[in-house]
């Protein structure tokens, strides 16, 4: 019922993620109402995402050069290594501010029940990149669940001999979390990976 | 932290109502893992929103063309017109399927506290259409605020001695609605408005 050119818009609002038919209608119709600029720099934006950003050839992280910013940066770590499972996990840790080492981008995670194979995430370049560029620890910052530690696992038994440590980032309570609402798993792995206080 | 193409992406979503920085953040990579078709139709139907959509010169809504699709529909009954506040409303009585007159758009109500003046909105160019195109009856169908009620009453006084029937559409409990949640003003409203059963 509306203009092509609006139904258009709605169709394309609706592929993402969490958008439903209305939502997509309400920012179809916002789109009418922004400027010529804000609109001139979306579409402009939309595809460059498709031509400009690549992958760095290093740590997989998104980048619109060859090497990625932080993979560039002659202050960082180039022997300390984070393993993420996707580059948005990057920014996560780059908030923090005090992670000064390199990344590795996995690309997803080992999951034999939904086809994803080892050789189908970016495993094979993070061993040859350990051996080649000399690192010393490898930090697996995968998430906790089956996928993340079937992966880890993996990584693990890849690297054994070699003379790397391998660590993975701490499980438990989160910081401010109210103990009534943290589930029994949590709970578990924070009992059993507790730590000496003095 | 992303790259400028991205934080592009990103500051254009979190220009949308309701779109905060976590989800812009979510839409902006969404577009990585789209397909190059769907980019190209996003981008550029977003440049036709502003060059190809116009407001239909007799009523308008929204329209590629100088008159939208139904104030060009012969079969539509050009003496009944339904007075809207958004053309987005058009498509909420389209979608009933049994209104078969015609539309204005006001283009906003009424309000004196936000400067909305009655020569702001499309008032004069319904007067005048109310004379010229013959129209029976008038149906004001905004919203129950205190400027639809503004707005209303003023198109009333305007019309004063006009051969024109002037009604508004039904306010009361909606259907399927639990009684337990009504707002006592809407009750007041479908008790003041009741209507004889037999």
């Amino acid at each position: 019922m509306y203009p092509k050119t609006i139904n258009n818009l709605i169709e394309c609002f609706k592929k993402f993620p969490g958008i439903g038919e209305k939502t997509a209608e309400r920012l179809a119709l916002s789109c009418l109402e922004m400027d010529d600029e804000t609109i001139e720099t979306f579409s402009k934006s939309l595809k460059d995402s498709k031509t400009k950003i690549k992958k760095c050839k290093i740590c997989g992280n998104l980048s619109e050069e060859d090497e990625c910013s932080i993979c560039k940066d002659p202050s960082r770590d180039k022997h300390l290594l984070c393993v993420v499972e996707e580059s948005k996990n990057i920014i996560l840790f780059e908030k923090i501010g005090t992670f000064n080492g390199v990344y590795h981008v996995l690309n997803g995670l080992i999951s034999p029940l939904d086809g994803i194979n080892p050789e189908d995430i970016n495993i094979a370049s993070l061993i040859k990149r350990i051996e080649t560029d000399e690192i010393k620890e490898v930090i697996l910052a995968v998430k906790p669940t089956v996928e993340g530690e079937t992966t880890a696992l993996y990584i693990k038994k890849m690297l054994e001999g070699k003379p790397v440590i391998i660590s993975k980032i701490a499980h438990g309570i989160p910081i401010g979390a109210d103990m009534d609402y943290i589930d029994s798993l949590t709970l578990e792995i924070a009992l059993s990976e507790r730590s000496q206080i003095s």
